[in-house]
């Protein structure tokens, strides 16, 4: 039964794949296992990436190319199996970005959806539709797609954040526009700190119309988010698989932040030791307080403030927090439960 | 035509409609331009109450009956065209509560929805759903349907504040359930301000289920709100006919607070002046800041702090600010846009 | 408690409602067990008419009254317990219609929705946004809210068929808007059958928008629903409270047909006795095929074809079917759903 | 800019390439024009396959492996610019498949959505959650995202029809799953026709709860969606780039009828020629009735029925009808939108 396994590859059959080959035909049953498969198969690996190292590269890219000329000076997290398609799962981008102190990255817009979460320096800032904000570490920033969005660094020290984004989602989809402003920074129209002003404090504008997918909040600052998980802290409600987990939300509809990729933000109590977790969506992982280590697949990774790592589809997760410990995650959990193919396995819990 | 006037009731007309009354039968015709009208026609009338005589009233109350005896003890609101209906306008009742030192409002349950807004005092509780919140000046409170509630006044103070609820519209429906809870209060199982946390910070518990219409946040701020507006005044963007005005939102999924009710919250600079509007939902207007006069339908009314006024259906509305003047309001425009009822004119604007 | 007593009346507090008063206040703890009830408690009452004497009392109207001087020829079917307020229940309206020969209901529109359940008489028409559709027994038809509609006879024998609309929810809502076309008629622009075509049959036009909320089918032929009943009955799953109901879906969302109306068709087998079932939504019944009784709130109610019963809100409702049996029947219940007011009672089922 | 443009590869860029290359990293700069393009720029190319050969194949493929052996007889139609990846498109999938006489195609179920549309033979049979229906040229049917099911052939002729699926999809979220029923057939449990009439006159059981994001009816028959093309003929209102186009529709949401797969009938009449339109997904047509040619991006394709031809993203599409003419076309345009992706130009229509 070719679910699960090949037929024979008879003479008489190569000789006809062959021949129907030419016109644009190939059997299925000769690559039906490979492409339903049973269980989630790809060859997305499980990885770590120490944030020292990535520093340390990132700061030696930044005396080989300008912000400028690269047009965002960013190391892609490649994943080891999946090597050559600037991926770190299937569906996902991520990146580190070094923007130097009085550097641009230039005002464009693209169909991707992009998120930026700082991990070195504080005070750059990002431009989306006319509003800079200024950015912190452990802040989670959103540049929605086809919004105009630029990055700068007036401070006096280099910031690192993580850039998260739906590249392969959008070329799966052959879907892909993207365009230069022309300038290097968009003309500032709106104050800081408006859109979470108008947006963020659970009211709208009275006749406020949805025309994006994307939440308008594009700043979601790390000390209203941390203090969440305090106050919830107090609660004891610990979920077994993943502690104190919220997850970011776009206040018009209560839907994820962006169309594609879903954001996570949770607390591991001190000595917490989770239960074993897969899910079908592939997930990023930043350390952003504490430390421990993560089982993923049977493969244990140790990580501390700002290391990244990956967990594959379907592969069981666990994990293990020495102190307090603060995870940030992204990943296209949104698109599978919109698309009917969201899975998850809780084990027992 | 039956639309605009009645027939001409013939002898023969009027002893044909008496023999089929018997039988539940009656002609439309008859009555058809009063139930289909051409435009909004109820009684409902434009009214004002000023908050000081109002206290004043509610003061003695207090010598009259306690909390307790009266289950809660609140002076109705009732429209001057509506007199015996329970009603501030044909779908919502408005009522002044007062909670002495010392008492307590004692728990209950009820399909009608409620809304609190604090006008006098500072400090009460609300209870609900085993967390208790302090309630402040301006404050936006929802006891959701259903939900057990109860208040108590642990401050050395009187407390007085606005109810809102949509008891006219369960009892159109003839959809009312009501119960005791059998104790005074109910036990507290949450620390005060979990639910604003949980939910309150633009993120929610990675897998919240919605499973009542109300938000599940059951206080919003007045500080928080008033600072919304005080950020999105900078950017200078007034709208004609309402200032700048933002209703309260449900995080769950964008929409109202409340499944009935609709309230917000606007901002009118020093010396507005808007320009005519009407809509289809009447509308209870309460000031919290400054001071000014609004038009209805041709009629002036002069308010101050703490002043309660009512504009009925389609009647023109016109708002003047002396100071930078702070409305709270609340209708039924939830409903009606559920239903497809909802109409609004903004005259040119 | 005066959540289900009342206080004391006390010469001092009657006084002071009576001081009270006249500034336009009232003491909510007087009413509130009279309008915060533990259980729906209107006046609505369960009431059966017979077909055959409303015929008669229609008849005779048809020669008392033009269909053109009435606007509408239409009995109301009032609620002997709402007597005076043009209703059937607490939200809802019905009424028979009678058209005759030759004669027109001129066209017009309005804000409230309203369906036609054909009884009498077959192929008159009724007009909806320039299209004619001919009406047959048992046929639902509905005319959406400030659609322009019309009715026509060009058959030799009268035409009856019961209208429910939901007037008294609109004067709740005091959202009544009405206007006469100005002609008797509109002009035809489409062809009879377009709307079910175009959008009957699981398919719509690749670009189509809602913008109303009700459906753009306006007539749900007996023919094809009554083969729907007739081949789910070959799967034998009776429900015991309903045996097999199935609700008019509008096919653009999924949702009910009308915003505030929910309408079904439902088939008792020969000899079926149903569970008993009691919902908030009071609800209308006709006898479209077959003969039974039905139990409300304990006093029983025998029909035959063409018979129109009501059953209150929460009261207990069994229905037994002689012969194979079909019955029509709408309510408010799509618009407590979206209220979140809705609530039903399947005893042990 | 490397948006448009790569920087220039100095050796001291290339050696740190090298050098980071190690430890998974990679530069943004050196793939971004790759990556997030200006305009969709896959490898997708527009082909045609005629019917004719395609058929003599699968006759072919009937003597060299059993439906049995093969699990599905099926010939992959592989973009000719996406060879070895089993895809028509960059997201979905196309094969057409072969049921002999007296064959079972054996029952098993997977995560990927499949649509079926009939080509040659009638009467074959698919069953999918125990109810079998009977397959007719023309008719679509749909075998939803976990359901079993199983395709026989009963009849005396070979039975071939096209297999659209969203392999891609699933295998781009990683999130395949897969099993056999372990018997070659399930047990019918509902009669042949019982979800349409359940699911397909514009009515639902009344307490319908929607669990699948796919439709409940499985084959929407061609003499139904013919009939709406040919009523809606009459009313003459061309779309100037599609003609008369419906969507296959959910019944229970108005969405489309799969989670990740749109699917489309439109009829063009005789001497139509559509001005140019494009659109980003990709879309996979099939001629049902007539003939004429259709020019994607500049190249011309004529086709006759059973004719299947693909158009890749982006790609300006002209048809032009000689005889009246039906196209049945999918795409993945539901996953688009829902995913904010799609974008389509009508030129100046």
């Amino acid at each position: 039964m070719s679910l699960t396994s090949k037929p024979e590859e008879t003479p008489e059959r190569l000789a006809f794949y062959a021949k129907i080959d030419k016109q644009a035909f190939t059997p299925l049953w000769a690559v039906m296992s490979d492409i339903i498969t049973p269980e989630p198969k790809s060859g997305c690996r499980a990885h770590l990436w120490k944030f020292d190292a990535a520093r340390a590269h990132l700061m030696e890219a930044g005396g080989l190319i300008t912000a400028k000329e690269a047009e965002r000076r960013v190391l892609i997290l490649e994943n080891p199996g999946l090597r050559g398609l600037s991926k770190i799962t299937t569906s996902l981008y991520a990146g580190l970005q070094l923007v130097m102190p009085g550097e641009v990255a230039p005002a464009h817009r693209h169909s991707q959806s992009a998120l930026r979460f700082v991990l070195d320096g504080s005070g750059a800032h990002t431009a989306v539709n006319g509003e800079r904000t200024m950015m912190k570490y452990g802040d989670f920033v959103i540049t929605p797609p086809t919004a105009w969005h630029d990055h700068g660094n007036q401070t006096e020290a280099p910031m690192i954040w993580l850039d998260g984004l739906d590249i392969p989602i959008v070329s799966h989809f052959d879907a892909s526009f993207a365009e230069g402003y022309g300038d290097d920074e968009q003309p500032v129209s709106r104050e800081t700190g408006d859109s979470l002003a108008r947006y963020g404090a659970n009211m709208l504008p009275v006749d406020y119309k949805q025309e994006k997918l994307a939440s308008p909040i594009f700043n979601y600052p790390y000390a209203r988010s941390r203090e969440a998980l305090e106050r919830m802290k107090a609660q004891d409600e610990w979920d077994p698989c993943h502690g104190l987990k919220m997850r970011y939300v776009n206040p018009v509809d209560g839907g994820h932040a962006m169309p594609t990729i879903a954001a996570f933000l949770q607390l591991l109590p001190k000595g917490f030791k989770s239960a074993a977790y897969r899910s079908t969506d592939a997930t990023i992982y930043v350390c952003v307080e504490g430390g421990g280590r993560t089982t993923i697949g049977g493969e244990k990774f140790e990580w501390g403030p700002k290391d990244i790592f990956v967990a594959p589809s379907w592969a069981w997760v666990t994990h293990e927090a020495e102190g307090e410990s603060v995870l940030f995650s992204y990943s296209d959990r949104v698109a599978q439960e919109k698309l009917g193919l969201f899975r998850q396995d809780r084990g027992n819990h």
